[in-house]
């Protein structure tokens, strides 16, 4: 069997459903993660010390590790008294090697080692990311954690998102995607975890340049302010447009019919057309192909009413172990016809 | 991702390539084989030492074996002076372990543990078992190794294989059989490596009771004498009819164009129909489906004339790559189709 090298790309908690789905499987995962993040624990740390943000990164190494569950959970825990509340032990830690180690790359290959992680986390720069976000009435705000707590964002609406200062691809970003097999763009929030890395200069000209399948977890939400209406068409557009070439091959669109609860829910927060749709006629041809499969955790309403920590937990979200299904059935779809001539 | 219960059947060369592919997925592997053999080295120590037969296992074993290349090889060598020539050292080993650790199903877990083997390796009985084989013309000639060696099993043809004594199945192999989520029948020799193996009782009816997926890796070539003009019906025909229920699922049928030196090479030997063929009209239905599929080795003439032992060596065999990868797509074939609603 082939060991395929599978490149991801992303941040946050989109990130971290998709490798842990993913590290079942016999392939060569290097995960690629945004360093744009600045809010919480995070956030507080780049600023009192300076250092990279940790957040994303500790998720992605979480999720590949092959270690104790004692171990994964020390890393995710989040203090909640004192000077320390609202940090995570991870983040601390990372920090703490990023300083002694002499560098944050150092720091991650050593959290690597201790959680045995299966794969490699690699951030997409190691240069100060800072997302700066244009609006429509042309006002700039400086800084990721905007795009959630700003009211301007879902009031006024986002034009456009850069980098500033622009930064350059870490060079082993750039390795990966060069031999990748697979890419996987997402899932993750758009302007917050996928955009960014597709920012960074190298980045799309590695993707642009690559022999590898790209795949593009579609978001299944849309976000007041920022993507208010796309549809799948409209977001496959978008990252296309951030590589500067028709790269994606295969789009995922989700095939489950979600519960009647999480869509009325998603509606009163985020607008009407919260749900991203794909309509299959709009367009006559596309140069990727839409592979709609069911990827969604399936969540039903709250059994007791006014469960209020059920209803903060159920969001629309990516199966872990379906994505990872879909998205290695992809990879062999090619070896499977070559074999295959026909079924009778 | 699900670990699957793969049983395989069979004996010989034909398991050895089977194993040797599948062992490189995550799944679980059970391998019965026939105890039936009674030729070459197995057969001597057979009858000198009254030990069952160890070749097959021997094979399946080093197959399944994920130890360095050197201890495989050494188990494979065969001696070529003296009074130990021809004997593997492998079977030597077994039969040594049997002797000594009290049973022959106690020296095959000594050298599981030896040979770190990725499954288990399962004698499909644990009496004595002698294949009688009864001809066309009623004589009766006793014993696997007549199959190829008795030149009247050539000239006359069999009638039918059968048992004497009838022996009962291994619990072991029974219980694997229950606890399948895919049974796998051959590749292997006909009368010499399958059917035996269906001629044990509780082997057929484990078989049928099972609510595996049934597979059955049709031969590619027939024997003169023993399968003459077959095709892949007949083959399938012939195993449920062992089973005595219509129980496969799934038939693998080559799709691969043969060499013409292949062709001919074999056709000089076994007759005219020596190619198993297969004829989709044949049968308005078939309660199984035929999987049409690119599953053979490629081997061309050799490549200088009279080269005696590349043309020795170039039979038509099933590549273990491409068998193992079939398999697992028929395998996995029901969670795709429930995971993945189309592909536009």
């Amino acid at each position: 069997m082939k060991k395929y090298n599978i490149v991801t790309i992303g941040g946050g908690t989109g990130s971290f459903t998709l490798l842990s789905g993913l590290k079942k499987y016999p392939v060569n995962i290097s995960a690629i993660v945004s360093m744009a993040d600045d809010g919480g624990s995070t956030g507080r740390l780049r600023d009192e010390l300076g250092v990279l943000p940790p957040g994303d990164v500790r998720q992605c190494l979480v999720a590949l590790s092959d270690s104790t569950q004692t171990l994964r959970d020390l890393m995710n825990y989040r203090f909640e008294k004192g000077d320390l509340a609202g940090h995570n032990f991870g983040n601390l830690f990372l920090s703490a090697l990023e300083k002694t180690q002499g560098g944050f790359l150092r720091g991650v290959e050593e959290v690597s080692q201790i959680l045995n992680v299966k794969g490699t986390v690699i951030p997409v720069s190691s240069q100060d990311m800072v997302l700066n976000i244009e609006l429509k009435n042309k006002k700039v705000i400086v800084g990721e954690k905007q795009l959630d707590h700003n009211q301007d964002v879902r009031n006024i609406g986002i034009k456009r998102v850069y980098l500033k200062p622009k930064v350059q691809a870490s060079e082993s970003a750039v390795a990966v995607i060069k031999k990748a097999d697979m890419i996987v763009i997402g899932p993750g929030d758009h302007y917050g975890s996928i955009v960014p890395n597709l920012l960074v200069e190298g980045i799309p000209q590695a993707i642009a340049k690559s022999k590898a399948k790209v795949v593009y977890n579609c978001n299944l939400t849309n976000k007041r302010g920022q993507t208010d209406g796309f549809d799948l068409d409209r977001y496959a557009e978008e990252i296309n447009g951030y590589i500067g070439k028709e790269r994606i091959d295969f789009v995922l669109s989700n095939s489950n019919g979600l519960s009647k609860y999480l869509v009325e829910k998603y509606e009163k927060k985020e607008g009407k057309d919260s749900i991203v749709k794909f309509n299959a006629d709009k367009k006559e041809k596309r140069r990727y192909r839409v592979v709609v499969a069911s990827v969604v955790k399936m969540i039903g309403a709250p059994k007791r009413k006014n469960d209020a920590l059920a209803e903060t937990r159920s969001f629309i979200r990516h199966d872990s172990g379906k994505l990872a299904k879909v998205l290695m059935m992809i990879l062999e779809m090619d070896e499977y016809n070559n074999l295959i001539k026909e079924i009778i």
